[in-house]
């Protein structure tokens, strides 16, 4: 919690102008359970596939599975609704969930397991399916206590096994500022690898063990938060940064055990550099993060060439290059190569002062739907994340008032921290996450700022 | 302008916190010109189709074509971004909306046309058309004194004439309340139209002539606001509201000049009825309003199926049988027919107290565009409005917090009025708007609020 909040709530101004209080959100530590209490998991409609996978996680997991809500404090509800086509399944569900989210505890977390809208056979049941978008936003926004709300909306050809790392992260601590968001989840790229042994506790700890990360921007903030976390999971670090911040990109490389590599993501040659570092040094790279990004502000009608050409140049440009190198012929992307690049949520408001900002990280999600298809032939993948507000040396510059409003116009009542975007990447960056593609997901605890 | 926010002007408290001005919006009266001033007409990396038939347009109306701006206050800037496929072209665009922005007048309008990433060739260009949706939402943002910012996504496909109304709509002020939006045309169903013959001036004054427009809730509200509105733009109006709203149903009837019809849309038989009406009595129907809606808040955890039942039967279901209806054999829906379902931002954002009316406006959305292609195929569209904050005897009951928030939290820094959301029905419910299917529009001002 921000101490300037923690001291707001002793202000007496602060009450009357309505301070709301910030919950702490419980976040993933090595050897922490995945899940800290009982699930309860069903289903509406007849379509149970994916409340079973639950089940077999939850039950996995050895914490209590319930069928309906009892008296306890529940850490989850997983309600599979891929079968729900009518309103009178709707009304079933609305029915389950609210004696279900009654007791839902701290940082506890509903999901809703849905049917592809375009899918749909009748116009009811793509109203249906659409409805439990409505539906989830807005019950994140009633959740109190850091408990969260998803929708995971999955494709009729996904097998279950597909929701798994997704299940695994939804309902983990990992997932704390991920909130009211909809994740699209399809029949995986490539050869879908099933989910990793249970009976082995490294592959839950360890998810990208032996896997190569390359992270751009890794010196200082988010790109370090990214490097620290992948490393933890297992994953050799490949850190990257300009020269002039060398400090940092070392004690990044440091800190992770990993490699530094110096290098402007801008120059002409950057891509054939990183792929050629990567091919010789490390053998391949299976997970490539672009995260280096810069903002110069100026309302557009003060804009000039000098602020918008660098943050076009470093937040779009660069990871233009380097997707394209890694789809070439020769590429040093394995199989079940992921790439994660980083948007961010003025990509998808727009935000005012940052139209260069804004296009660059729209653009970002423009490539990656268009790169989507393209990764998936070479049985990889490539998704977004879009960060809202989060703490870093930039944000603790702000004027207080931005930065105060910044944190708490969400359903978390505070911002979120590096490491919350992280956990993000790393699960998609997971080998069993080839279901996901071409997505966008925003980790900015449902932040009202929207499109 | 609201009184409450006028004198909150006054008020030195307000001042301290930072209450914004609340500027006058231009709207339309019949009789005004449908462009207040010169329009700056340019496009950027040789796609120059849509500027071209913008030119047109603008001479058209007689007021001055500029190709780049100069001292003069503009009422509008149309840009042609359809062929820009690059970083390059993003960067010339930027260098020529920075001045123009500058010298934009006050309701004045800003139209960027772009071209449908999903149909880009190369990652770069899907990047740059994804861009200009950044940029525009940021630059809206930006834009003071009623000037509101837009983006229409054209299809390869697309005749220059297919954005014609859409052109009249964004540039005029019948789009007042309409800001930050981005909206779709393709090739137009069926056998589309040419716009309609300049030197007619009924045509621009009543570009419903002749249409027979059905509204739904039509007693009073939002409702009867679309009825006047469609009415003063030629459409002869059956008005349709509960038997119980009798008193205001006539009194919208008598208004319009047209008839009413008592009818209880969620009744097993209303579809049928309500059919049966416009065939039988009217000959057939252009255009069907489905604007009643219910809210019946409650927070999910303490929802009865008392309060989720009706919402869902009235926002939805009645919705769902009568769109069915319009499709069967026998429907007296003509060619060119039009159907626009009014959504709500709840059902984009959700809404905390919402989980019925929000699953109920979502599942409108996905209604629509599962319809879209079966609207198609009778040379029909079907497409959504969702309202932001509008001011209505319902707004005037809340708690004058709530009331003065929702108010505020949009780019116009007021909120919306019924004949907003009206206009833009209208606008959807032309002949000549063939080429949108299947689109959500956003009538909320830019409202921070979304997904």
């Amino acid at each position: 919690m921000s101490d300037f909040l923690a001291g707001l709530s002793r202000n007496p101004l602060a009450k009357r102008l309505g301070a709301p209080t910030v919950p702490e959100l419980r976040r993933h530590h090595p050897g922490d359970p995945l899940l800290a209490g009982p699930v309860l998991v069903a289903d509406v409609g007849g379509g149970a596939r994916f409340a079973k996978a639950a089940s077999a996680l939850v039950e996995e997991q050895g914490v209590p599975l319930l069928s309906e809500p009892g008296e306890q404090k529940l850490h989850g509800v997983v309600v599979d609704l891929t079968g729900a086509t009518t309103l009178a399944d709707l009304a079933a569900a609305q029915q389950l969930l609210g004696p279900a989210v009654k007791r839902l505890g701290p940082s506890g977390r509903l999901l809703l397991i849905g049917a592809e809208p375009a899918e749909a056979v009748t116009p009811e049941s793509a109203a249906v399916a659409q409805a439990l978008d409505g539906l989830v936003r807005s019950v994140a926004k009633e959740l109190r206590s850091g408990a969260t709300a998803n929708l995971v909306v999955v494709a009729g050809d996904a097998p279950p096994t597909a929701v798994d790392s997704t299940l695994r992260f939804l309902l983990s601590a990992r997932s704390a500022y991920v909130d009211g968001q909809v994740v699209h989840v399809a029949n995986p790229v490539g050869n879908p690898r099933e989910p990793a042994e249970v009976d082995d506790p490294r592959a839950e700890e360890r998810p990208l063990d032996g896997r190569i990360a390359v992270v751009t921007g890794a010196a200082r903030g988010i790109g370090a938060a990214i490097a620290d976390t992948l490393a933890r999971d297992g994953a050799s670090i490949v850190a990257v940064d300009l020269p002039a911040a060398g400090e940092g990109l070392a004690a990044t490389a440091n800190r992770t055990g990993g490699t530094a590599l110096q290098l402007d993501i801008t120059a002409a040659d950057a891509a054939d550099r990183l792929l050629a570092h990567l091919a010789d040094r490390h053998g391949g790279v299976d997970l490539v993060v672009h995260n280096a990004g810069i903002t110069r502000d100026k309302l557009l009608a003060n804009m000039t060439p000098e602020r918008w050409d660098p943050v076009l140049a470093v937040n779009l440009g660069a990871q233009l290059r380097i997707n394209e190198a890694l789809l070439d012929d020769g590429s040093p992307l394995r199989p079940e190569g992921r790439v994660v690049c980083v948007s961010s949520q003025s990509g998808i408001a727009g935000n005012r002062g940052q139209t260069n900002y804004a296009a660059s990280k729209a653009g970002v999600i423009g490539m990656v739907r268009a790169l989507a298809p393209r990764f998936a032939e070479r049985a990889a993948t490539i998704n977004a994340v879009a960060p809202g507000f989060i703490e870093t040396e930039m944000t603790a510059t702000m004027p207080v008032g931005t930065r105060e409003a910044g944190r708490r116009v969400n359903s978390l009542k505070q911002g979120g921290l590096p490491v919350d975007v992280a956990e993000t990447i790393g699960w998609l960056g997971r080998a069993e996450s080839g279901g996901l593609n071409g997505q966008v997901v925003r980790v900015c605890g449902q932040s009202i700022l929207g499109a």
